[in-house]
């Protein structure tokens, strides 16, 4: 068995040993002689399963009790139409921070429903290089949220800073963050966000699944003629099980949460990791002229780190001799191509080592 | 490592040979140093796997190429709203076969959403033992599709028959089938349909998986205001990419179709086996005073078995024996509550025969 080291943007790496249980107890789990896949979701051996992913991830992030927690399919782009159709039932307009491809297509998806919809704040006149100030935002006066990209995953922008906003009129406006692609790579306030939210693919588990956490006094707001699947109370109310969930990537979830908790010690220690692992790319690149980053320091992904070489030509030759070498899915997203490493939370910091190793060799052999 | 015989209605028992397939690869797949997991869906490895799923289910059923074949996330009961909301976005009325509780939850969601909806036949009045005639149809002058559930899982009903549903107007209606539970048992003949869907987790693979065959003169009927995730025409013109797809389940049922044909041979082998394990089973209620199953013969579900004992105050020994004796999973729906024994393709035919030995035994010891 080979394994090599995996900057795939999504979906992602997940955690050696987390495979290694999943494969383990595949046939047959805990002695039970049948796989997690083949069981009920409603035995008791799943609920189990399913309870303890959801204690270690409020553990893990803190999660207010008045929030729940909701386990759900369709990706983070199913949450784009989920969202207004729940928060906007009463009327309102739904405010938008742009700072790339994701938040837009958040906006586009309310646009084309038909919600009212406001532009609070852009960074598209720098190009998404640098993320709007706070004390830039204005809100709209009928604002029923604030949704932003907490990190855009294509772009490589991550906000520096959590944004606290009121209405004109002194009302505190719910916050929904789209946080896909930074979720549990480090501690957060939950408390200061209505919504939050995250498909799977990145930090948690495989594709398939989608994680929403949603500030209780935010349930039952959506007007009586939305899919059922789609009512963030009726499916508080099932317990995420109004039907069949997907019990797999749950299960799988899970052992990435214990794997955070117990293998790496919690969140405030894979933030140290994290920095670590991002400091020596975004060092690698500004300590040379044959690799650029664009983004303001202040506003750089730890997650995401896109770059390009100073002559493109050589793209798809430092692709290739990267594969080569073991790296693994380095090309840039196709809207904007160049290169990006995903830094994950289960990439490893050798990973990165041997990654920016492979970069200096490059350069010197064909810069 | 234990493998029981797994009962389970769904999620559902898998073969064991596709278990252990993804099992070997499931920290390397073919030597690429990754997991299918954690490959993006736009890779080369992975649209090869999509598309070797889709070209092999294609086969398997003989679906026509003016079909498209839709790979999607929520299960069945996202259709339940996706289909009024596609196909009646031109006005006419949903029209319904009822015959059980999942035909009724897919009428309910309809009316819920305040789509035009009319009960063209029902087996209420029977208890749903027995599927309508199909000369008592009685479709609206209206219909824009028929929706009917081939198999339902709970009451152990089947059709044993594709109705052919014209309007008065002599309109061909499309036929629009929940085959969730009996889908890939055997042959069927696509042409028939409009709309075939099904959730994975029972002949298909993990849940989390919704298969989708829709006439391409289906597409495009959406009234403009839907969710992009539900619209059927971008879902197909996107390959079911318009997002990232739950792509292990994708690549996993790729492997059941895979067992299918080279394992068993083709669905009329499949078709064969089934028969007989059905026949068997119901074989040994039918000679027993003991156990007994309400639904008429010509309707029996191949995969869906209920019964009850004879006294009900046996049941939780039943249950509690047939588990100790690795029979898994035989206790019925919460809502009719006796005994089901789901017998889906991945079920051999040995669990059958080591059930009716149990049954035969249990009710010497305790008849």
């Amino acid at each position: 068995m080979t394994r090599h080291y995996n900057f795939c943007a999504g979906p992602a790496a997940l955690p050696v040993a987390v495979l290694e249980r999943a494969r383990n107890e595949l046939l047959d789990f805990q002695g039970r002689g049948l796989s997690v896949m083949e069981m009920s979701h409603r035995s008791d051996e799943f609920v189990a399963i399913a309870d303890r992913a959801e204690a270690d991830l409020r553990h893990l992030l803190g999660i207010p009790s008045n929030y729940k927690v909701l386990f759900l399919q369709g990706g983070a782009s199913m949450q784009f139409a989920m969202l207004p159709m729940n928060l906007l039932g009463q009327g309102g307009s739904a405010n938008f921070i742009q700072t790339g491809i994701w938040g837009k297509k958040a906006l586009s998806e309310a646009q084309r429903l038909g919600f009212d919809c406001h532009v609070a704040a852009s960074s598209e006149a720098n190009g998404h290089t640098a993320v709007p100030d706070e004390n830039a935002l204005a809100i709209s006066r009928d604002a029923a949220y604030l949704h932003y990209t907490s990190n855009e995953t294509i772009g490589g922008l991550e906000f520096d800073y959590t944004p606290r906003v009121q209405r004109a009129d002194g009302v505190d406006v719910p916050l929904v963050c789209d946080m896909s692609s930074n979720i549990l790579s480090g501690p957060i306030d939950v408390a200061q966000f209505g919504v939050i939210y995250a498909g799977a693919q990145k930090n948690i588990g495989p594709a398939g699944l989608t994680l929403v956490a949603i500030r209780d006094d935010l349930l039952g707001k959506a007007s009586g003629v939305i899919p059922s699947l789609f009512d963030y109370q009726m499916l508080a109310d099932a317990g995420s099980m109004v039907n069949t969930p997907p019990t797999f990537a749950w299960y799988l979830a899970g052992l990435v949460f214990q794997w955070l908790k117990d293998d790496i010690g919690g969140l405030e220690v894979m933030d140290s990791i994290n920095q670590r692992k991002a400091q020596k790319l975004y060092a690698a690149i500004d300590a040379s002229d044959f690799y650029t980053n664009p983004i303001a320091s202040r506003n750089r992904s730890r997650m995401n780190v896109p770059f390009v070489l100073a002559d493109s030509s050589l793209d798809s030759v430092f692709l290739q001799e990267a594969d080569e070498a073991g790296l693994l899915n380095l090309k840039g997203h196709r809207s904007v191509g160049g290169m990006r490493a995903s830094l994950y939370n289960a990439v490893p910091e050798e990973a990165v080592d041997a990654l920016t190793a492979f970069m200096a060799d490059f350069e010197q052999r064909r810069g």
